[in-house]
């Protein structure tokens, strides 16, 4: 194994699949015996021992002699030197793209943010969002010093329909995008590796090898803002969509038929639950058109009955929505985020409620974990998401 | 490998992982070439050869010469002796569970039914049900005569939460059956492994190996009957729900709040949309409560405003119900089949209506198909399920 920088852009040179998986059970789940690397994922000690010899000579991998921990299971009790990731051995750069913004970070392997970076951007047009992009990464590039040698590559998030093999944002309606070619215009201005993903993808991807996920066999990322996202990870891996549409939470048809979605349809999620939903309702009730989010919180929690109402039907579509990613998909573990959980508050006992009414059995179960979410989440998740394809020898082939 | 009966019940000793996956190949896809099977897993041609040539030796698998094909790809027009495996070479028994019948096969390693058996039970008692499928059982055993010495095992299929490690139905509705060992006095009576699985999971896999699902990445069964279910394949593999309950299509609230359905919920899929709710909802309109499923349908062919709307408001239900499925996971295709399909022609227009306003974007590109389904194929399914267990060598380790 070694790290080739012959094309732009540094790689891991995993040969194997079963390299692969131990280099990922490392990188996620260290510090790690090597005993625990083998039983996890059912591969032999010899196997570990082969992979990891070439990791610990280059400094990908080290065995912290300094940290010693005690092996669990049949080898209990004898002390460990125990694997991690060296966590700056690579860096990449992570990219959120929002209609009227571009947030980046620099992490490193574990996709811990190193540096971060926002510009506003004064329309959505694919030339502006490639210029503002291509300027944020520059941004970063420059924080990171002699350190950018060591960048693998780039990971952009964007909401809608993405095909991350071509790098075409095939549809996204917030953006008002159709078939656009992303990922070729920032690759040849950035001269680095570039992967386009869906932004609840990105984020589902993150959780699963760096955050709440790490340890479930199967979980649900529901994100409340703008839109009502959602994520799965199922059998092992994200759900994708075999047509590049999955998670479309905010347009399962579980609000009243009266409601229209921007998307054009009727009785979905998004036309009384998005933050954009909730505050046209108050904003109509109160004939206030100017009011902001933050004012339709503040109506609310002051008493104000079309505010509470607003608030509590969105609640009711989510918790219904919920419901049906737990009847349906049956996860150990929904997380819910997303900018809106900063009026969490104010939609929580509907969102209980309806889950409760509608949860069958045993699906009820699934642990609901909420949780303050940031913009820098996202870009962190589009870094996580070209970390996975750097792991997983996806990158160079896309 | 080899076939041991060193235990009760034949069994196939796959011994890697690699050897179940060329084995599982042969047998979901042959006849199949070497080539492609090396191709199609993944592996390299010395691992397809070794592990093939004890297959052939032992009769488990053999190469028809007598029915050469050409390769495909690479190795383009060369004549190629494919491998299949001999169906017959292992037996086993599948049994489907109904409230009111218990229903057997006997089936080859491909779910080729060769034998079929039929009871009705006057009670769904557990000590009934386990009578019956024993009796079930010693008919087929009787009807295979010699051959019933190949037997690997028998699998059994129960609606409702299963828990297959343990052989516990933990929780089955319909049956009103809670915390029910099942396999146990099974195994003690049957002298032979058994598996017990949840009914649409079995069908799952049935379709999955064997049938519609064969080359499908991610696909859905959606069952429409005495109950509306859901099997989901993605990722590799059916969704199985880390608390067992995955698939509850019939339990989405997706009905009128107003709707009550037999679980106690409101506002679920089956509230409207089983064949219980249909029939009462024309008995109700027509003051008539002897009609059976029959005679609604034969009062809404004959124009019946209110047996239509019946029908129409179980179409709407089950439509949004599979664009739920759709926009949530994405498949390619989804099957759509159950006792109910012999009045398709009734719910049809409804459902295509709904599904087509409800699908997001190119969710709504996954192929619908329906499918006349007898309540053999439920069998088939018991059979399926068990058939991959012994191939994964899971058999031995319930």
């Amino acid at each position: 194994m070694t790290i080739s920088d012959s094309e732009a852009g540094v790689r891991l040179a995993l040969r194997t699949p079963a390299s692969v998986d131990i280099f990922t059970r490392i990188l996620t789940h260290g510090p790690i015996g090597r005993i625990d690397v083998g039983r996890q994922t059912g591969l032999s000690q010899a196997a570990v021992t082969k992979a990891v010899a070439p990791l610990l000579a280059e400094g990908i991998v080290t065995a912290d002699a300094e940290r010693p921990v005690r092996a669990t299971g049949p080898a209990a009790g004898r002390p460990v030197q125990p694997l991690r990731v060296v966590p700056d051995a690579l860096l990449v750069l992570g990219i959120k793209v929002n209609v009227d913004e571009v947030i980046g970070v620099a992490t490193g392997m574990t996709a811990k943010v190193r540096w971060s970076a926002h510009r506003t951007i004064a329309d959505s047009r694919p030339e502006t969002v490639v210029d503002t992009v291509c300027a944020v990464a520059a941004e970063l590039i420059a924080l990171l010093g002699a350190d950018a040698g060591r960048l693998a590559g780039v990971g952009v998030a964007v909401s809608g329909d993405v095909d991350s093999a071509s790098g075409v944002v095939r549809d996204s309606p917030l953006l008002g995008w159709h078939g656009v070619d992303l990922a070729a215009p920032l690759r040849a201005r950035l001269g680095l590796p570039v992967l386009i993903d869906n932004d609840v993808r990105a984020l589902t991807i993150a959780e699963h090898w760096f955050g709440a996920g790490i340890d479930s066999g199967s979980f649900a990322i529901v994100t409340i803002g703008s839109g009502i996202g959602c994520g799965l990870y199922l059998n092992g891996d994200v759900v994708s969509g075999s047509h590049g549409v999955a998670g479309e939470l905010g347009h399962l048809p579980l609000a009243s038929m009266e409601a229209v979605c921007v998307c054009g349809r009727r009785g979905c999620v998004e036309a009384v639950a998005s933050s954009g939903a909730v505050l046209r309702a108050v904003r109509d009730a109160a004939g206030a058109p100017q009011l902001t989010i933050g004012d339709a919180a503040r109506l609310a929690r002051s008493g104000d009955e079309a505010a509470i109402a607003a608030f509590d039907r969105a609640g009711r579509a989510i918790g219904a929505a919920l419901a049906v990613v737990a009847n349906l998909t049956g996860p150990d573990t929904v997380l819910v985020a997303g900018e809106g959980m900063q009026e969490f508050e104010l939609y929580e006992r509907c969102i209980r409620e309806e889950f409760t009414a509608h949860a069958f059995g045993a699906a009820a179960d699934c642990v609901l974990i909420t949780r303050a979410h940031t913009f820098d989440d996202w870009a962190r998740g589009a870094a996580a998401s070209l970390i996975r394809a750097v792991v997983r020898q996806e990158l160079h082939r896309i």
